[in-house]
């Protein structure tokens, strides 16, 4: 039961990400995100990535290498908008 | 060894939503914010939340606490823009 809550959560979190990626993708906009939110918050989900593979433990390795690539893309999208000077 | 990784994970995914949080306090833009992340994200946070109690894990209830308190008031911006018809 405890561990159906865990997978759950891990799902609806990492699933969360997906609206805010399209979002970004489909409008370009970027000027409401914080470049410093997705920095460090790409540097942390690599870290529980590490941490997932030491502990061999699938849900925290799927769950934030999937993030990983969703907050990538959106911090792609922030970086490419900040260097054309449009934010 | 490990546990250190997932510490440092824990206070650096928590503390990304900082700059997030202020930005959007400052700003009050929120028009590259996906509110279906947000919506989705806090009932994850939530549920990890619970997780926490249930396995008397601190670091786990901490974290996700605190990511609540700032994802909840990113959130309400996101939300008063849109009653306004701002978005």
């Amino acid at each position: 039961m405890i561990d159906w809550i865990g997978y759950i959560a891990a799902i609806i979190t990492t699933g969360s990400f997906i609206p805010q990626t399209v979002k970004t993708i489909k409008t370009r906009d970027t000027s409401g995100i914080s470049f410093y939110m997705y920095f460090f918050f790409l540097i942390g989900i690599a870290l529980w990535f590490v941490y997932g593979i030491m502990l061999d433990a699938w849900p925290i390795i799927l769950a934030n290498g999937l993030t990983m690539i969703s907050s990538s893309i959106i911090l792609f999208y922030k970086i490419r908008n900040m260097k054309r000077g449009e934010e």
